[in-house]
């Protein structure tokens, strides 16, 4: 591996793989999904491009790889699970908006939403982090045997009221105060998580 | 315009137009909207290329001229508006998830939202398509003064459902009976459509 060796030493693959993903993070920041390169950035890591494709399978992989996931599992307890039981909806509702409405993790969660409608990688990788950062921890709190259920409908709302309110823009909800939203879809949520549902 | 002439006539734009999306149509259907291309659409055509992006902007934006919208609007007010009113909420998310069953459907709704999620010419016409065939008709059908509002509440929870069962495949969501992922979110449409919104 020529690359590995101009840089002095064999970092071994966990080495490797970090130099990979820090490479992309810079790539896909700087150029967006559409225009960074598996090119550029096994460049930028020294290495050959073969091996990120090797390591990665897809640039829509390696992209959901390195992207940090918007949301922090301890920003999910603090902010939507901690206070009333009945409120929960309407915390997780402006949880999420609020997180949209951040240019910079704007940008991020268009990324990770576009790669998951055009890669099937991106999208099992996007629905593997969902489950391990989201639904896992989320269920666990509520103590519902039938939580991913619960989390998943959450789930669908919310992607989908991303997708109406910042890439397809339907009015009138795409000009509305995010906390209006939120208050909109809040009972639909709260249902989800603690109502009953015929199932 | 070379092109034109080698058809013989002169069939002037809206001619020409119709001649460009009845080739696109074939080319997407056939290829795929990443692998179809401007250039061999226009060749279909008998056009430049160059004559395909004046009247078009984009692929997307041609892809979402092109493509028949799935949902009729005579569809939607037989099977969704007629019945009784408190179960509009079940009709819509049955007939909404009856066209994602069907296959040949579901191509081109995938299409279509991949288009809209890359592209803001495709979403913008996807945005002016649904207001025009599905808002618009259900909104003077129900005789609400907030029937946009009441309407896209509905499109994202149900764009998101179609994002989790079909695109994400978030679980049980993904494996469930499609009657049944209806009947679960049916509630929400029906709170949407005819309840109470706290404005």
């Amino acid at each position: 591996m020529p690359a590995a060796k101009r840089l002095g030493r064999r970092p071994g693959e966990s080495g490797t793989r970090a130099a990979i993903l820090a490479a992309a993070r810079t790539q896909f920041a700087d150029n967006g999904f559409d225009a960074a390169s598996v090119r550029a950035i096994a460049g930028a890591a020294g290495v050959d491009p073969a091996l990120v494709l090797h390591y990665f399978g897809s640039k829509a992989a390696l992209f959901t790889a390195a992207m940090e996931f918007p949301f922090r599992p301890e920003e999910i307890a603090e902010r939507v699970l901690d206070g009333p039981r009945d409120e929960i909806g309407r915390r997780l509702a402006r949880f999420f908006l609020s997180n949209w409405e951040d240019p910079a993790r704007r940008d991020a969660l268009m990324a990770l939403l576009r790669a998951a409608t055009t890669s099937t990688d991106a999208a099992a990788m996007l629905r593997e982090r969902i489950g391990e950062r989201v639904l896992l921890p989320v269920g666990a709190h509520l103590g519902l045997p039938d939580a991913p259920l619960r989390m998943s409908l959450c789930g669908s709302h919310l992607v989908g009221l991303a997708m109406a309110r910042y890439i397809v823009r339907i009015e009138p909800i795409a000009s509305l105060d995010a906390e209006a939203v939120a208050d909109l879809v809040a009972p639909a949520l709260q249902r989800y998580l603690t109502g009953t549902l015929e199932i």
